[in-house]
């Protein structure tokens, strides 16, 4: 099962498909337009549905006027056949390394299938661009997925894999999630008739740009990034810590 | 500074704003309308704005076009006159413990004072209602809110805070995330025209019913239910694993 945060049009969702298909039947339920940026969020104020777009031989092509998670728990609950052996994500233009992973909409999905107890992967490429390059990535997408097909991945954890944008990739590096920080997010405009608006913009502040074994500084140096990911978001230090608090 | 998903007009942000009014002076940056489900979302194909509402001693309120995740980024960047002590979620008109603090647009507000290295505290009662009675829990989310201003909290990590919807609270559980799943999450209906349209609705199913050191477990059993949370999402047990995949 597969979805995006791009939208059904996107170049990245297609190369994912041409990626998978050569040993995967593919049901793909994705936004009908860009959902960039929208994590791990539900729709409830509106009613969603799922139009099917095309279909060939081991490939159905579904889109959803919902959000990304939308689109996963619609394709499981009333499109897919049966359960799916898997749920991918991608190909993000895009990166969702460090911590956008939590803006993510391609995680978004990657999420839900793991909420979901089933095996999940998200793609991301390091490159905003519509008409991306991303046939360096097609060895690696169809390795890395066919390994979690075969070998699954525990209960309540996914990967989330980052793509540099280099023609030459330098192979695979297991990652850890990269301490940063977004800063400068607005730039300031005046209205016509007064007041300030702001468009969301910005730059990622890497807080350690040395450490070997964060995704940043993998994707920095050409790597591909596999950074596994989990749901519990418990954190088990603070946690024992504060049982010396007075509350 | 505060802010919330269910709007600035919802009544669990006011009872906060009361809450806290007493040893804080407070900036309210809140959603123009609910924005339940709304995650850790943010806003990039239109611009933001933040209108204030009303100013008081020591309280000014603004609503804001985006996103809860909106709302605090444009409070940091542009409307709180300094970097703030502490950014606060709430408090919510519904359960966000175990699973569901993936989705929650309360939780993303913190998850979003968190990434910005602030100490960060999302409160939550388990009751949608919107007249619901916040009454019991004031003397809670005082404490708590105190004792993070004294000690802080490590960077990286923030406070999930749910109540159970009980007349009389038990006391205070430090927890870990339930496991769960959501099932059964949409209702079909035909659309006059013909065609299946789905509501989402279903019910959570509580993996771990007799986990006493679960969030989910202190709710049910009349315990407000701190989840002390991280953004770090890495599994790292996963990745010491996959250091013996062929990849």
């Amino acid at each position: 099962m597969l979805s995006n945060d791009d939208g059904v049009r996107a170049k990245g969702l297609h190369e994912l498909m041409e990626a998978l298909r050569p040993f995967a039947d593919l049901v793909v339920v994705a936004p009908d337009g860009p959902r960039s940026g929208a994590s791990a969020s539900i729709t409830s104020d509106v009613p969603l549905h799922a139009t099917l777009l095309y279909k060939e031989a081991g490939l159905s092509v579904y889109q959803c006027n919902g959000t990304p998670v939308d689109c996963v728990k619609l394709a499981l609950h009333a499109v897919v056949p049966r359960q799916p052996d898997l749920v991918v994500g991608g190909i993000n233009h895009g990166d969702n390394s460090s911590v956008n992973v939590h803006y993510s909409g391609t995680m978004g999905v990657v999420i839900e299938g793991c909420l979901k107890q089933l095996p999940a992967v998200g793609f991301s490429l390091c490159n905003h661009d519509p008409d991306a390059d991303f046939a360096p990535l097609r060895p690696y997408v169809s390795r890395i997925t066919q390994e979690v097909l075969r070998r699954g991945l525990p209960t309540g954890t996914c990967l989330n894999v980052n793509f540099p944008a280099v023609p030459e990739l330098k192979g695979i590096r297991l990652c850890r999630q990269t301490r940063g920080v977004w800063r400068g997010e607005y730039e300031a405009h005046t209205h016509p008739k007064g007041g300030e608006y702001y468009w969301l913009t910005g730059y990622y502040d890497n807080l350690e740009p040395e450490a070997e074994d964060s995704d940043h500084w993998a994707l920095d140096h050409g790597y591909v990034a596999i950074t596994p990911t989990q749901i519990d978001m418990t954190a088990y230090a603070l946690l024992d810590e504060m049982k010396g608090w007075k509350l």
